[in-house]
């Protein structure tokens, strides 16, 4: 199998997860849809803490919901219990109510796992999806200049 | 939106599943990883009482994996606490140790979401890929026979 | 070890529930978690198809919850990949708002774990306890006295 | 409703876990189960971090497993998305080869829930308690001497 490298860009938002018990299955491999909660709990963290536009605060008091439209993955390297990796969260497209995400799963220079993922911004109350608002458009943008390679 | 219309094929594996309290999110939404749970599951069941393949004898008694190696997945209509969705498993390609199979998520003749899976078979033990046994082959072939369109 | 022996009383509300890979951690043995998981899965069908209250209409409709004020469990006998379990609900206790419910998990007249939990039933609005209304006292009343023992 | 405050004992091993959106059902607060599983969590990092024995390493190293045989949890306060909560373990008796230990939740002096639970060391392989390790055993007892009130 030829590995694939990565290097995030510099200034990437990054976390490190740990592949625990529960995350694993008979094979003793992570179990994939654990894999996808991740990735939800990256997005969380990048709006609340790179962005400053905080997760709950836009769900639970503004009413927005980030529901995904597109999502596709490729597998490339299993993860184990015991393992730490790395999640980075790349933009890849920004839409009028959606973007396009990337996130990639690495360690140590490899990568493991890429997904691109499109969410659309909705109104929880009109149940339809609704224009990024102003402040929050610019925070990506401008985490996009930040991490453009 | 325009909606998709779908009909499982006559003899299509499909299984209804309850969307649970516990599925959905604080915005009353099947949160996305319960699905690929579901779809799991769902290829378990279909080993398991369609192809004539017990699951849990494939893992824990000849100490083979399934996991995957591409995903991708289109989100049309979502799900909310109480729904009953139908869950039908289509296979679209089958390799020397991997097969490409459809779950389609539907309800009342519309489609809710549509995934697209690579599983690659494997040897838990030498941990690579291995050509898939000449019963389940033909098991999956006759299956895909039965339900061609 | 002494195993413990259960009959449920004839009426008891039962459901079967497949013990699935992606219950299963690394050790081959349904990961506890997922057990509460089923239990709150069985209360939800209890209400629905036993006692005539759509959980999902009580919850998202007349905005009632029902958190665990407490639980104890006992855990006899493991479960494995394969396994199909089955799960019956007693109740214990009405309240004026709380209920005590035990769920036995069991198979082939053997106990392998016992819970015990109190559920009050609180409104999602007031943030506070509600008596049980009357029509759903009157229908746990009701499932207790065909389950007498 | 009257608060239970809580303050660790000095040296008592104490990890924040935020809420997440993953976490919260449609009512808005965290559904039981994944208290749960963070418990795991943490005594998997207790393990690693705190007494130096790998969790991993133990259980697919060495196929020990620990399972637990009772528990028991009062939930006072509930969590909501957004929140981040403080998990403290202490260890409440040490058997031949079980464990007693609480999880106490807390935020801001306030105690949320509070869990005790007895978990056994098993062999894997031999599918039956065996005494705890004399390494384990001692490094158990230190964190003891260290935590008591």
């Amino acid at each position: 199998m030829i590995q694939s490298r990565f290097v995030p860009p510099s200034g990437a938002f990054t976390r490190s997860v740990p592949v625990r018990f529960s995350h694993c299955d008979p094979a003793g491999i992570a179990y994939f849809p654990h894999s996808f909660d991740m990735f939800n709990g990256l997005i969380e963290d990048w709006s609340t803490q790179e962005l400053g536009h905080d997760y709950a605060e836009l769900i639970m008091g503004n009413k927005y919901g980030f529901p995904f439209v597109h999502l596709e993955c490729d597998f490339k390297v299993p993860s184990r219990m015991g393992d730490v990796i790395d999640l980075t969260l790349l933009v890849e497209r920004i839409g009028r109510s959606s973007l396009g995400i990337a996130i990639v799963c690495h360690r140590n220079g490899i990568e493991r796992l890429r997904a691109r993922m499109t969410t659309a911004m909705m109104s929880l109350e009109l149940r339809k999806a609704v224009p990024l608002p102003q402040a929050l458009r610019a925070a990506v943008e401008a985490y996009c200049g930040r991490t453009a390679q």
